[in-house]
C-alpha cells in the first residue's frame, strides 16, 4: 500500500494535470520556526536548510535539501530525483527548474486562503532573485488551487484517520457525562478531559489553553476563551468544544448539556427549544451540502432557519473544514463577511470533511451549540460523527 | 513580576527606540496553520481571525483580533488597546495606523533570518492593498533588526528557562550512559531517552524522528537522520545529539561515547586525541566569543583548529543560537557560505544562546561530536552546560 506521502504527492501530480500547471514548487528553509504546513503532506517530517520540492503535471517529482535532510527524503518513496548540497542551494534548484523549462510555476501563496499561503514573504523575495537569473520569474503562479484541491479531497486513509479522530473524541466525552455536576468548576471539567487525552496517547486538535473550551451558564464567555473558576449551576446550560489529533488528522465537536434542578425531569421548554432548532438547522445544513453547492448557500439555510425561529445570528461561519488542522480549507460554509473573502463561494467538492455547528443563546441560561462532522460524498453529505440526538442531561 | 510576553512586548518598544523605527506591525490569521512563530513572545497562544499587534517606540501596544480571541489578548495585560471585530478587520488596522501616523512601518519578512519571516507572502499581499487604500504601503519596512534583537537578547526570565532545559537534558544523557551496551540498538537508546523524556513531562526540542539521533560505528548515516535497528559494537564511538523544551524554551547537546572493547580500560588513541581535538577547538571558540565579535570568526577558530590538526573541514557551522527554537537567531557561528548568507557577519550581543558543536570523523571508528551550550555576557561567554570533560566509556 502506499504511504499518505506517496498518495499526496501522486494526487499533486493529476490536480497539476486537471488545473493546466506543469509544476508545483514548494520552497522552505528551517520548516519548525516559519514552515509551510503543507510539508505534512509532501514530507512528512521538517527540513532544516533551504529545500525545495517540486512536483510536475507529467508525475515527477523532485527534492533538493541540504545534506541532512537527504535520507529522510529518499526514505518517502516520494521523490524519483534527491538532490543534496552543503553550500549552495541555488544552482541545484536553477538546475532543475532550467532542465524542467515549466511554462508556469506553482508557489504557496494566496491572500484568500491560510492553508494554501505557507511561503513567507522573505523566502518569495529569495525565489524571485534566484529565479530572476535564469530568466522564469515570470512564471510564477499561486498554487491556491493545487493546495486547497490537495488538502481537501481527503483519500480514503485520510477520512479513516479523521474517523479515528473523531471516535476517540466521542469516548471522552462520554466519559465527561459522567464527571460534570453542579459545583464542579469550568477548568475542572477541561482537566479532566485532557488528562484522558492524555492517557489515550492522544494529542489536543489545538492550542491547550482552550481544548476543550467548557461554557457554562448564562454569563459566559465566548468560544475561543478558556475555561474559567466559575462553577456549574443547576439551571445551567453548558456547552463543551473540544478535539483531539490522532495520526496526524483532527476531530473538532460541540456537545451541549443541561444541568437538571432537583426534582427535574427535563430541560425547561426554551432550553428544548433551543436545542431542536439548533439539531434541526444542522440537518438541513447537511442535506444542502452537495458537490457544486457552495458554503454561503449551506450557511444560509442554517442561519436563516435559526433567524426565523427568533433566534439572533450566530457571529461566525456554519462550519468550515477539518484535516490536519481543526480549520483545515479554503471552501467554508459561511456568510459573505469581508473577512471570509471567496471562501464561502468556492464550490464544495466529494472529500471534503466540514464542520456544522451553529449557536444560539437561551436567555438566563446560557449557550446551545453543537457540532457535527460531515464528509461530502457524490450523493450529499453523510455524518462522520454520532450526531447529538438529545440534550444531555446532568444529576436532577 | 512581569510576565515573560509583557517583559517581551516592553522590550520591543526599546528596541524599536534604538533603531529609530516608530511602529512594527505583526500581522497574522489562523497562526496555528502558517502563523508566525514570533506569536509566542507577543501573545503566548495562537489567533483564529485576522489580527494585528502593534507595539510603537513610545510604548504603546494595541491588538485588533476577532471577538473571540479578544480575553487572550486582554489576560496577556500588555496590550493597552484591544479592538475586536465580528466582520471585518480592515477598518480597524486602518484607523489604528491611521491614528499613529508612522513614518516607518517594520513588518515580519526577512530574505536572510527565517526566525525574522513570519508573514506569508499572501499577507504581505493583504496587508499592501489595506495600507494603500491610506497611503500608507510606502512605509513598510523590514523588522529583521527587531525581531532578531526581541529574539537574541535573551532576558533573565528566558535564560532560567534555557538553563532548565539544558539541566533535564542532562539528567537524561547521565541515564542514558547506563543503558548504553554492546547489542543495544540505535533505536532502543532513542526510545529509553524519549520514555525519560515523556516520564518527566517535558517535549522534545525538535522532531520525534530525529530528537535523540543516535549515530553508532563508522557506516552511521549523518547527523538530522533518525535512529535505525544498527546495533552498537564493542569498539564503536556512539554520539547523540538530544535536546528538551521546558516552559517554551530548548537545550540542544551533543556527547560522544565510546564503547570499550573486553579487556579495553580506555578508548583507542585516535579516538582520544579525536576528542580532545574537539574539546579544544570548543574551549577556543567560546573564548574567541564576545560582544563586537562576529561569527565567521569564532567559526573559523575551531574549524582552523581542526583543520591544522589534520581532520577533514566540519559541513555546517560551528553553532547556533537557541531560544524558543533549537535553531533561533540571526547570528550564526558560522562560515561564508552562500546559504548562511549574512548571518556569520552579524554582531555578537550580550544575551545570545549559542551552541558549540565542532565534529570530525575518527576513521573506522565513528563519528566525534560534543556540542555544548553558551550565554554571552559582556566579559565574554559562558557555559550553561556542564561540558563534557571527557569520552564517556561504556562497557569493557
Amino acid at each position: 500500500m502506499k504511504t499518505l506521502v506517496q498518495e499526496k504527492v501522486g494526487q499533486a501530480s493529476g490536480i497539476l494535470r486537471e488545473l493546466g500547471i506543469d509544476c508545483w514548487l514548494t520552497f522552505v528553509r528551517e520548516s519548525s520556526i516559519n514552515g509551510d504546513s503543507i510539508l505534512d503532506f509532501i514530507l512528512g517530517a521538517d527540513v532544516t536548510w533551504h529545500s525545495a520540492f517540486i512536483v510536475t503535471s507529467g508525475g515527477e517529482a523532485h527534492a533538493i535539501v541540504g545534506r541532512y535532510d537527504r535520507k529522510t527524503v529518499e526514505d518517502t518513496g516520494a521523490y524519483g530525483r534527491v538532490l543534496d548540497y552543503v553550500e549552495a542551494w541555488r544552482p541545484l534548484l536553477q538546475e532543475s527548474l532550467k532542465s524542467l523549462s515549466p511554462s508556469k510555476i506553482a508557489i504557496n501563496y494566496s491572500e484568500e486562503s491560510e492553508i494554501c499561503d505557507g511561503l513567507t514573504h522573505g523566502m518569495y523575495l529569495v525565489l524571485c532573485a534566484c529565479l530572476r537569473e535564469i530568466g522564469l520569474e515570470d512564471r510564477l503562479v499561486s498554487a491556491e488551487r493545487v493546495i486547497s484541491a490537495l488538502r481537501q479531497r481527503k483519500t480514503p486513509q485520510e477520512i479513516e484517520r479523521i474517523r479515528g479522530a473523531i471516535s476517540a473524541a466521542e469516548r471522552i466525552f462520554e466519559s465527561a457525562r459522567s464527571f460534570i455536576a453542579a459545583g464542579r468548576t469550568e477548568g475542572e471539567i477541561a482537566d479532566f478531559m485532557k488528562s484522558h487525552v492524555k492517557d489515550a496517547g492522544l494529542g489536543l486538535a489545538w492550542g491547550e489553553a482552550t481544548c476543550p473550551s467548557v461554557f457554562t451558564g448564562p454569563a459566559t464567555a465566548e468560544a475561543h476563551y478558556k475555561p474559567t473558576e466559575r462553577k456549574v449551576r443547576e439551571g445551567d446550560v453548558l456547552n463543551i468544544d473540544f478535539g483531539v489529533k490522532w495520526e496526524g488528522y483532527c476531530s473538532d465537536l460541540q456537545r451541549t448539556f443541561y444541568i437538571l434542578r432537583k426534582g427535574e425531569r427535563a430541560a425547561p421548554p426554551e432550553v428544548e427549544r433551543g436545542f431542536d432548532a439548533i439539531r434541526e438547522s444542522i440537518e438541513l445544513a447537511r442535506k444542502a451540502i452537495r458537490p457544486g453547492a457552495n458554503g454561503q448557500q449551506v450557511d444560509a439555510v442554517a442561519r436563516n432557519y435559526l433567524l426565523a425561529h427568533g433566534y439572533e445570528e450566530f457571529p461566525h461561519a456554519l462550519g468550515h473544514q477539518v484535516g490536519r488542522f481543526p480549520h483545515d480549507g479554503t471552501a467554508l460554509l459561511g456568510p459573505s463577511w469581508e473577512k471570509y473573502g471567496r471562501k464561502p463561494f468556492a464550490e464544495i467538492e466529494a472529500g471534503m470533511v466540514f464542520t456544522i455547528e451553529p449557536r444560539l443563546t437561551v436567555p438566563d441560561r446560557g449557550i446551545v451549540t453543537v457540532e457535527e462532522m460531515v464528509v461530502v460524498r457524490d450523493a450529499g453529505a453523510e455524518f462522520l460523527s454520532g450526531p447529538q440526538r438529545d440534550l444531555w442531561l446532568v444529576g436532577g
